[in-house]
């Protein structure tokens, strides 16, 4: 394409000032190509929440669909009933555009220390599914507030659903040296669930021959990944498994600070492009005890555009801003630099 | 009591081998007393499952309930599939005999090398909720096999379970130098299931003025168990999130071959005998690539047994057992003993 129409839901708390980092380097990366970046902002959030009772509207759905991509900073402020903005903006997006594929990459840089005593070489993808699981929203309360309250959530799970997110998983790990994918899941509790996902990993198999698999119940998961995280190489799982082991393998490679992800809806028109925009945002939330103070650190936002630049097909471009995160966590040391200088050093090393 | 009935269920793999060694603590607590351990053995696991294809029958249960306690050693084998242990023995014990306080200590022993590389001082307790949640097996599959298959899993939680178990972990943060509670849970996701839990836990809170609480989202809980363990005193939480938790829990503070457990129902009839035994496990499973080979670590099953003794009243032989196994692992080192060598140290030890 000629220009990016990027869909920017900078959002609350640190979101502003981390993704202002983000598109910065952004521009860099694109500086030497004829690309250009046409973003719209959209005020969603804590902000407009208050300001109108609005989560998502469908008018501002509708417009972010005619996007190439969304760039999300941070949601969430103390002031918002929990689930408010996480369920009727955050899950919305990412339900409505069904971005069933939510990819996490967790790698130790050089440089960072990692609060394991032995860490090894950690260098893993969680492919976390997006769109089911117990996300969905099924589920209700009965009686609220007597003592006979029931409340129910309910795990949604399809052959479908589960399909397509573990033959993404399965062409990552195809495309990685190691060829390796984990199936992270309890299906011995949950069985219902959990044997659909061991048989469909089973069957995609056939299709990836080379690719090796094996299984964890997800608390053997979290204990693998404190003692021996270097075994992982692609990670598969359900939306709730996921939402907890990324954020601990967040920890283990120097903290959600570092953290970045994609909410990849990979499907295709038949003209090529996107049946959706896809949605790149850092792991971390809007971190409101830093907000506006210059102090929080853009590395998570700047990692989620190279991951946007990867997905829109900028290969070259992404990884020149990978090279960048990674030659400023070598060299970073103790140094205190502000958002803003490190946005200004991330893009200077991509620019050259 | 002058004698304790206690239910053995060694069951599969290492389970024969620590469960003996726990045993032989268990009489060597009680050596100075004038109480008596009768035990009764269960033949229940994988060998009985292929012999009979019974997991655990009425007349099993019935004959168990007429127990002080259970001690269990580790149930499964991989020649029995998925979930068929799991839900018809180890979860039916829990489940009819309403162990809804399912406690898992974690400390961090002197002389014992946590994976984290600043792990600071470890000494808290999770309280998981045992009978509840996405455990209770509600949820079914329909066209199982076919490409429309759906799966789905129902997490049940009611504000009797949620307050019992609750109102358990408050006592027990009351009688901690700390006093602090926190609850862990997922309640901007599990929106019904997350502010039962959390409205439960504020009202509980005014019959415990003097135990501070907080919250955190599961997610972020795995973060701090990597970051700053140190933070935690008292946890409740969900069945499913307690299961995840503790086994990372049992990773900082050396590996699961050190982790206690036991699944508790504290109510008690009209003339203060409880309704049900309680069961004692070690977190670890079977372990059958060790099995046999007199290898296995017994640390976690005689920690569990401290665990019984105090449940049963005897606060004294408790700390004995408690004491003996610090002691043991603070002069541990390298050495490589074998499960009985452990046992009998550990017996030596109690026994003064
Ligand atoms: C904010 C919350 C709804 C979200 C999730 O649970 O997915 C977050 O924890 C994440 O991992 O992106
Ligand atoms: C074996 C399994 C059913 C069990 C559980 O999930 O509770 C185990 O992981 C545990 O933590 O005791």
């Amino acid at each position: 394409p000629d220009s990016i129409r990027l869909a920017v839901v900078a959002g609350d708390g640190i979101g502003t000032e981390v993704v202002e980092q983000g598109l910065r380097v952004l521009d860099a990366a694109l500086a030497g190509t004829d690309v250009t970046v046409q973003t719209t902002e959209f005020d969603l959030g804590a902000r407009r929440w208050h300001a109108t009772g609005e989560t998502l509207s469908d008018a501002d759905l509708a417009s972010i669909r005619e996007h190439d991509a969304i760039l999300l900073g941070a949601i969430g402020d103390p002031s918002v009933p929990s689930g408010v903005l996480e369920r009727g903006l955050l899950l919305k997006l990412r339900f409505s555009l069904d971005h069933y594929v939510n990819l996490r990459p967790s790698k130790l840089y050089q440089g960072v220390r990692s609060p394991l005593a032995d860490p090894g070489e950690i260098d893993f993808v969680v492919v976390r599914e997006g769109t089911e699981g117990p996300y969905t929203g099924n589920g209700g309360a009965l009686r609220v507030g007597t003592p006979h309250e029931v409340a129910t959530e309910v795990s949604v799970n399809t052959a479908f659903g589960i399909e397509r997110v573990v033959r993404n998983a399965f062409e990552r790990a195809q495309a990685r040296p190691r060829k390796h994918l984990t199936l992270v899941h309890k299906h011995n509790v949950l069985v219902h669930a959990g044997h659909l996902w061991r048989r469909t990993v089973e069957a995609v198999n056939a299709e990836f021959p080379d690719v090796t698999t094996d299984y964890l119940h997800v608390d053997a998961a979290t204990i693998f990944l404190t003692t021996k995280p270097s075994r992982f190489d692609v990670i598969v799982t359900d939306n709730l498994f996921g939402d907890i082991i990324t954020d601990q393998a967040a920890a283990i490679i120097g903290g959600i600070g570092l953290a970045a992800s994609a909410n990849i809806n990979p499907d295709r028109e038949a003209d090529g492009s996107f049946v959706a925009p896809s949605m790149f945002e850092p792991v971390h939330g809007s971190a409101p005890d830093i907000a506006g103070q210059g102090k929080a650190d853009p590395t998570a936002t700047v990692a989620s555009v190279a991951l946007l630049l990867d997905h829109l097909g900028f290969g070259e471009q992404s990884r020149a801003v990978e090279a960048a995160v990674a030659a400023d966590l070598a060299e970073r040391g103790d140094r205190v630099r502000s958002t803003a200088e490190v946005g200004g050093d991330l893009a200077a090393r991509v620019a050259g």
